[in-house]
């Protein structure tokens, strides 16, 4: 006898509003008999990800299973690893008994997302693993909808660097994109100062942190951002200027 | 006596799947007062976000006047600027005649949007217009799903190019980031090929083109890819390769 293997969905869910989770995202979830979990502290349910879905889809909605894993927030690998070993081996069980499983990630699971990992690991379980990643919306285009500000227009480069690698290699990507996203910007904003200042580039940069969510928070001065912890927290830099050289002289 | 102004709203509809509408851009259509539709020929109502919409709202469930606004595919300035003059004008019309607006457009306002060029014109209109921007689902995070290879992980940098721009200093760019998207390759695969042979990375690359659409095509190999243009076509190359990177050493 052999027992079909059950299909695996990497869901995103958005950024944080409920309401920016897609239809696709929504209609899955009702239905899958599994719903798997990233959660922050072991056995605490404390999910971002899993409070964006009840802002849309009611608890009693969803028919499935719950499935809590523990993504531990740590750089150290002897943490980490065996964590998302874990998590893999969990969704591998549910798996190989048929069922059908959603990961749910905040945002996009190609993106900055604990989903990479778990991908990895599942390959160790499965030979040819049948994976659906369902794309979200992300903070890279949630913060220059707060912003207001374009990432790029049609003849433009835009990059994206976390700003503990980002902030030393600055001066060399000014010269080549027109808009920089700075990612996990809460303990760096100092130093970015520090270093935008004396490109005359302090005005092009913008702080978001929770974008979407009712935390949402905008600072047009980086100086003005308060001297707090955001894990949240992006910095969109654009070099071109806040407006204005987008139509490359075609203007009267 | 004086008339309210109407409220903007700039959609982002996502990458060509229906379902990967957000909810809440699926509630806006269904009462708002005008909704924006760009075309890409003159009268012809051919818009390729209108079609993403009606695939998951029925025409008769939203309620709003459809207004067309032309958006030539052409890189003369002295035939884009003075239609998205036109656009903006009628827009601004809409808003002062007190009327809510929903302007809307594939992928996200903030990426590679006609969006970016109509809210510069309505600066001309308004001294302070209220817009408020719907982040939608970008093909930045449709190819990756297809590729089934994440665009970064939470040490990676990633960046944004056209192809048309980005060919000359891919070899520049691969010493910076994990992960570089080429857009627009319709034209430039031939190209591409050329110059990532010799760097040794042409099996880093992936191309996709309609992404998430029902014409979606993946090639894992750039030679496979027919000599045709297709306007949706973008090339994910993982300098890093294509996967077992992600865990730094620290797996056991």
């Amino acid at each position: 006898m052999t027992q079909k293997i059950g299909k695996l969905y990497a869901i995103g869910v958005g950024p944080g509003d409920s309401s920016l989770m897609t239809l696709k995202s929504v209609e899955l979830l009702k239905t899958i008999d599994v719903i798997a979990i990233p959660e922050k502290n072991r056995g605490q349910k404390d999910s971002f990800a899993w409070s964006i879905v009840r802002g849309a889809v009611d608890e009693e909605q969803m028919l499935g299973q719950r499935s809590y894993l523990w993504f531990p927030m740590s750089k150290d690998h002897t943490i980490t690893v065996p964590a998302w070993r874990e998590g893999a081996a969990t969704i591998a069980e549910h798996l190989k008994a048929g069922k059908d499983v959603a990961f749910i990630t905040e945002g996009d699971p190609s993106v900055f997302s604990t989903w990479a990992y778990l991908q990895e690991e599942l390959s160790e379980h499965f030979e040819a693993l049948v994976v659906e990643i369902v794309p979200g919306v992300t903070s890279l285009t949630a913060v220059p909808a707060a912003t207001q500000i374009p990432l790029c227009d049609g003849e433009e480069r835009f990059c994206v660097v976390p700003a503990t690698y980002g902030v030393s290699i600055l001066s060399e990507l000014i010269k080549e994109f027109d808009t920089i996203l700075l990612l996990k910007c809460g303990r760096m904003v100092p130093e970015l100062i520090k270093v935008l200042e004396p490109l005359g580039l302090l005005e092009n940069a913008t702080y978001v942190s929770y974008a979407t969510d009712p935390r949402q928070r905008v600072f047009t001065d980086l100086r003005e951002v308060p001297e707090e912890f955001c894990y949240f927290a992006t910095v969109q830099l654009s070099v071109r200027g806040r407006k204005g050289v987008l139509r490359h002289g075609g203007q009267a």
